[in-house]
């Protein structure tokens, strides 16, 4: 079992084929395993769970139920679901990169599917980690490791006691800030291939007061509707992926 | 209350203050209104609603429970969700507009949430309507209606029998169909400004086969991470919105 510099905190659940498997990959710290059989791509994850010398236990269906509370696909992982790295460990991601930082802000953002959404497209999307902050904001819980596919065990999430005290710190490092908003300037038309931080406001009332202050921009998306809003988790996906487009343009 | 020509289906439950107050905006049929009180937005729902000459109830939170089966924000609206357009319809839309048609089609979106911030997404990026196939698809419940924070008031939602062979037919109106798929040309680099519909796969099996084979392009967002797939929600989202990056700069 790899064992790393992540605060370790209490223990949970690991739910689902991906993430199990995704944990498995990346070395998670895992104490053992439970599965509904040991056949198909149950057969696999047993076989790489044995492979690191975690132990794995055929159960019954209601007690992997009752470990999983929802939809366990035949397999529940009993270890830590929160290692939280610290900022700095997210800047030596994009330094190993050699590229310039790519970091997402979460100011609030309290539905554990709309962070584990946000995860999963901060992964697939290359951006170095995430920033939460302490209070007032989902945590990597197992719905957020479930809804992240497994990417929960890939990138690294920090949490700070105040956001807008952080961005200060990281804007002394040469760092630019982004806010997604209403009325700001079109995303499209802001340069966003620096080194950046993308800051997604939470669900019901988008970035508080002292984020805001603290972004050297607002960037907005084009509303064409009635209803003009998008949920907070497809808001980040569109964004994360118009600075990847200008940044691939830039290479 | 206004009437259309819409299909109606069976009488079921508009869930919470964003979805009620959209639903009251756009005219649907809706039979009563159920409040928790008259306070605050609730009070404004209901005189909303009174204009309308729809009945409205103070009940206990314990019928709203059982109406909403979840999160009800203190009202619910009794009426049909499920209004389907025709493609002929979502097609009058673009050409009252004066635009190129942009539709979205989903071919095989199971989950509810899903299928609702697809609806939303869509709504605010402006897009004509969608197309679902009748099986293998979620449809319009109420689940739908809330997680589309009221757009499926909006845009109008239609059903086929086959999705393939509604898309032959749209072609020889002129229509030109890119599916999202792993593997194919990079989405910012293929050209999306003309005559479209836009293909979403379900979530665990992409494009099904005969979809596929009507596709003029598949088109795929570049991944950088270990996992690799984004929630279909998103991914609709990003390519939405990369299309309407383009066809802004046509305007």
């Amino acid at each position: 079992m790899k064992q790393n510099n992540y605060n370790q905190e209490d223990t949970s659940y690991i739910i689902g084929r991906n993430a199990v498997t995704e944990a498995l990959k990346a070395g998670s710290p895992i104490n053992q395993i439970f599965v509904a059989s040991m056949n198909g791509s149950l057969g696999a994850i047993c076989s790489a769970a044995r492979k690191q010398g975690i132990p794995v236990k055929v159960t019954d269906a209601r007690k992997l139920d009752s470990m999983a509370g929802g939809n366990h696909q035949g397999v529940c992982a009993e270890g830590a679901c929160a290692q939280y790295a610290t900022v700095a460990e997210i800047l030596a991601v994009s330094e190993k990169k050699g590229a310039k930082p790519f970091l997402i802000l979460c100011d609030g953002i309290e539905d554990p599917h709309n962070l584990g959404a946000i995860i999963r497209t901060a992964e697939a999307s290359g951006a170095d980690g995430i920033i939460l902050p302490k209070r007032r904001s989902a945590s990597l819980t197992q719905t957020v490791f479930k809804t992240s596919a497994g990417a929960a065990s890939w990138l690294p999430v920090a949490r700070v006691s105040n956001l807008a005290t952080e961005m200060i710190a990281l804007k002394k490092q040469g760092l630019w800030f982004y806010g997604a908003d209403m009325n700001g300037a079109p995303a499209t038309k802001t340069d966003l291939k620096g080194a950046i931080g993308l800051v997604i406001g939470s669900e019901g009332f988008g970035l508080s007061e002292p984020v805001k202050a603290q972004c050297d921009g607002i960037i907005s998306l084009p509303m064409f509707g009635k209803v003009n809003s998008l949920n907070a988790s497809v808001a980040a996906g569109i964004l994360m992926y118009e600075a990847i487009r200008q940044r691939s343009e830039e290479r």
